[in-house]
């Protein structure tokens, strides 16, 4: 291991990138320049109120350095890994624009995000990084500016995406550097060659109950109550292993039923979609449903009904980001 | 003509049923005792105050009789005339159950209601009445308790529902009766002997752009000017044009188009059960998207976008039943 620290740049710091952060600085072998959007101004003042299952309870809590933009992070740089934790908004912003001033040829991009097929950007705006691709298995929340209440423990799932221009054993070495940081910070990482399908794993839960609570306003537990899970969550589900099979990842046999029994009928839990759309925050329609769709468009699959809850969640972030914009004017 | 007047039992006085009141009255060929639920205390204090393109201003306005229920009503009956223009929630109220205690054998019921196949309920539970079933094309609505804006013609298509016990004279003639006292009172009733035809043309716009709006909270400007008529509105309405015509109606080349150039842009209009979600009451979902549902059904009509829409609203109706269950308990 190097004596040095590593320099890493931490984009979004809400329940997921926050613990990230935690974690990271955790291990001592990693210096955080975290960028904060909403929460700058709470942090800044009294720092993040943590309670962690992985971490216990922490006070006042901020990493290294926080900065307002990757702009005014750019005097801690430069750095070895930038972590993505950002909402994943296509439609609305572009990371790859963002986070361009502080990429070199030595940067590399963990992003821990949710959907499918979110890496291309990068992949095309970035040919000389290596891009890590990380799903977050975490359970956790932010209650209100900088407090995290962390219930399920953090277990990151992670691989390089391969590209033309790195060797593979660069990728896998530095996809296993960053493993090796988180685990001494005290999570889990998992490194996987495959992550694409690990991605289509999650997306099993998310396009469907994410979705479907977004849409119709309930959480997982009254969407069982009300009978849903039989009439639209396991016919979407059937959808999203329909596309994986076809892009060539083989899901394990009975994952729908695996994924809804995942969710006890006890626990009312409001996905990350659902708590937008509550909170007139845009939701992240793209990298859940739309990629996932087009993905199916080019394999030929039918899938009606991603597409028409495609549509119907189009709209709804339509409406959101026209009355974000009016509150604002 | 008779020299006693028509005696009818009217139910549901929103803005459809209390213009129908005020044309009956209008005529003076007819005797109201309407049934009030929601606006009965306002009304009762106040009377209507309504402004009307038919009618023009009318203060105080009251029907010969108001009353709490059927029940309390009967003490004006029997009445030749029952008229429903109550939300038509058959998966949380039964109005055959409601309205079978002032059924008589000369009783003929008169439905100014919204939806498809909605008759078939009173067919079978009144089996020698004669079914008129009336599409009102009004604009109008409650602005609050009593309080009515009529914007647009009242202009109601009624055509009987021949059944087997009475002969197809009696009902057309009992048609152009209620037809002529509508007349009287200073509004339009234009007969036809095909109303399911009407129903579905109506359809074409209210399983699209009223279910969407519900769905995502958009009014039909907005839905335009997101670009929803493409991605969602036109292929519905296809679906609807497919099943009408699997039904046997042949609906007007181009409806599609034309229901669209119905709704200028620059009308924000909020169809009634956008209102309804927003206001937390129950939405018509069954008369407006099952009932074609189970039609496409039987008919082996393959119609993917409406399903799923049903199955959303169905879940919203879920939430809004439960909703109101917690504010009363």
């Amino acid at each position: 291991m190097p004596d040095t620290k590593a320099n890493i740049l931490l984009l979004g710091c809400g329940a997921v990138g926050t613990l990230a952060a935690v974690t990271l600085e955790k291990s001592e072998r990693a210096t955080i320049t975290a960028v904060l959007r909403s929460n700058f101004t709470a942090v800044g003042q009294k720092g993040f109120t943590i309670d962690s299952i992985d971490h216990g309870s922490l006070t006042g809590w901020r990493p290294s350095h926080i900065e307002r933009s990757v702009q005014d992070a750019m005097t801690h740089g430069p750095f070895q890994f930038i972590v993505i934790a950002l909402k994943n908004l296509p439609d609305i912003y572009s990371i790859p624009d963002l986070i361009a001033p502080a990429i070199t040829r030595f940067t590399t991009i963990v992003l821990i995000q949710n959907g499918i097929g979110i890496e291309q950007p990068f992949v095309d705006s970035f040919p000389d990084s290596t891009i890590l691709s990380g799903v977050s298995m975490i359970g956790a929340r932010e209650l209100s500016s900088g407090v995290i209440r962390h219930d399920n423990p953090d277990i990151l799932h992670l691989g390089p995406i391969y590209n033309t221009t790195t060797t593979r054993k660069t990728e896998d070495e530095l996809a296993a550097s960053f493993a090796s940081l988180y685990r001494a910070g005290g999570a889990s990482c998992l490194l996987t060659n495959d992550i694409t399908c690990m991605r289509w794993k999650k997306l099993v839960w998310n396009a469907s109950f994410n979705s479907v609570c977004a849409i119709t306003g309930l959480d997982s537990g009254a969407i069982m109550d009300a009978g849903g899970v039989e009439t639209i969550i396991r016919p979407v589900m059937d959808e999203i292993v329909t596309i994986a099979t076809a892009s060539g990842c083989t899901l394990p046999d009975g994952i729908q039923q695996r994924t809804i029994d995942s969710m006890p009928r006890e626990i009312n839990f409001r996905p990350s979609m659902l708590v937008d759309v509550d909170r007139g925050n845009p939701i992240e329609v793209e990298a859940i449903v739309g990629n996932p769709l087009r993905i199916a468009q080019e394999l030929g699959c039918e899938v009606p009904l991603l597409r028409m809850i495609y549509e119907c969640l189009k709209l709804i972030q339509w409406r959101i980001v026209r009355d974000k914009s009016l509150a604002v004017s």
